[in-house]
């Protein structure tokens, strides 16, 4: 086994710094050096759930970026040096129809998660990329492309492909009309991607004190969730209404904004919500739903993020300030997504 | 005012033999004799209802083929002699964002619907199609083509455009695959429909009884709902599935049965409904929502119908059985949809 070093959740829940193993490589495999690695609000649900579930004793983290160290004998798509980002999928059956088609994240006999997954060889539990090493199959690497910042690409892997998939499938483009609601980590990328898409975009926000951060980030409008004539004066005003808020909440008053035949996407992983079909059949709406990407939706979407100079906007902290940064998440308190830097991990 | 003769329902819903009156005619009004009205699910909904509700007095009926009888002064696209059609709506407030879009069942104003609606000039509530005579503005007139029976083509008005609206909004044609859930007035219209717009098309039904009519009206495949071994078989199977069930249901069954980036479509008019959104995640799939259709689509549904020789598959009946055809219908015993003939009014 590889030795490695990383950030370990306790019963509690609280990361504790702890020596772990790796996998010594497989024909397919390659050994990369964690560099910068995203802090997911999927990262907080995971470490809060009951201890005696998923949350225990996890090494969480699921979008890094870093630099190939080692490669396995038959990896011929990368070498030592090459710098290459890993996000929220490790592995999967690539028999199924969703994994010919190149949706991976929707694997039939579901895809192996970069941490609290099963390794599909051996059985273990997957760690995730909290930890200075990660070995991982080398079609699940993808080489970072020139030109953007590894640690602010890092937040690209999940949340920015988890905003690119439904954009993308939905044709968002030159002349879309494109609403993004909550202004966090997946709602800010959302506004790039959107914006470089061609699209004009709204934020939709509770508070008014986000209209400057949304033209910052090329919004053109801010509506106040809050106030119902705002709302009102953008009813049917928006092709796509991309809804990050991962809190349980009322969808019918995003539907209003959501235009004739166009959509509103829900990426905050709710569970089961309550719609009435009225607020669907008026206008002709409809729902759905997103999360994660496919092998070739994510290299599309780093290839788009280099040509558009696109990355996260990024608060970079030590490894060893994690738990500052969940409890921070767990307020909102930050702009837009924390990344840990682990080189102090080899301290 | 004129007088004529239909079918008023009492306090407790029955229907009886009532003289009515009707409006002069405006400049801009036709008068039609009606020969043919459709009953829908919808009339049993309404006359069910609290008493004292919408159901009180109603003289039901939204889906009719007639002769015009008489013209008002400025109408100058029918004259006396032409055989016509009415749906579920008969007037809307021309100057909304959803009017001009060619919408009118979405107007913003609310449409005026054909029974048991305010009329928009004097306030009345509307008298439906279960009376020999009905007096509607031409812009809700529609000519019915040569070469459809106009007793078949009644339900058109109301079932058929119903299930051609989301069809040509999401674009069903040749290489289309669709599922139709429920073989009932809705149902066998959109499997007619669809397979004339050159999909491929399944029927979903409780039972496998349905297997030969599913078959005679172009399906090529009947599956099982209560089968699950059937319904597994063609999981991830359609790009459209069309869900006509208006009592309250499950919708993750039919879901699971949505093509990648499919849509469900609900046409029962269900209310809210609960989902979860984890279904609609993996596969990228889509909930809608629809009802009745605007002008244009309804007269592109009739030419559409002329060309391909589709009109419901009806029992008809007397008018004066018309409390036969409601208990009747309320049990799902008609095969596919009852059509009063009027004119026994006359005797």
């Amino acid at each position: 086994m590889r030795s490695t070093t990383g950030w370990r959740a306790d019963a509690a829940g609280t990361l504790r710094r702890a020596a772990l193993s790796r996998r010594e490589l497989r024909a397919d495999d390659v050994a990369v050096r964690v560099d910068y690695c995203g802090v997911c609000h999927s990262d907080l649900h995971a470490l809060r759930s009951d201890a005696s579930g998923p949350g225990r004793a996890l090494v969480p983290g699921h979008e890094f970026t870093g630099v190939v160290t080692a490669v396995g004998p038959e990896v011929t798509a990368f070498a030592p040096g090459d710098p290459v980002a890993v996000g929220n999928i490790v592995d999967s059956c690539g028999e199924c129809a969703m994994c010919r088609a190149g949706q991976e994240n929707f694997c039939r006999s579901f895809p192996t998660l970069t941490y609290g997954g099963a390794d599909r060889v051996d059985g273990t539990t997957t760690l995730g990329g909290w930890s200075r090493e990660y070995v991982v199959r080398d079609r699940f690497a993808y080489r970072l492309p020139d030109g953007l910042d590894p640690a602010a690409a890092a937040p690209l892997l999940c949340a920015g492909v988890t905003v690119w998939e439904p954009l993308a499938a939905l044709g968002v483009g030159p002349g879309s009309r494109v609403a993004v609601v909550g202004l966090g980590g997946l709602g800010h990328l959302a506004v790039k991607l959107a914006v470089a898409l061609g699209a004009r975009v709204a934020v939709v926000s509770r508070s008014a004190d986000k209209a400057r951060d949304a033209r910052s980030l090329g919004a053109d409008t801010l509506i106040v969730s809050t106030d119902p004539e705002d709302m009102a004066a953008h009813r049917d005003g928006f092709d796509t209404v991309v809804d990050t808020v991962s809190a349980p909440h009322d969808l019918a008053p995003y539907l209003s904004l959501v235009a004739m035949d166009g959509t509103l996407v829900e990426l905050g992983h709710l569970g089961p919500v309550t719609v009435d079909m009225m607020d669907l059949l008026i206008g002709r709406k409809k729902i759905a739903s997103a999360g994660s990407g496919g092998r070739p939706a994510t290299a599309a979407m780093l290839d788009f993020c280099a040509e558009h100079g696109i990355t996260a906007d990024i608060e970079l902290l030590p490894s060893a300030e994690v738990n500052t940064a969940l409890e921070r998440l767990g307020r909102n308190d930050v702009r837009y997504r924390f990344v840990l830097d682990l080189a102090d991990l080899d301290a």
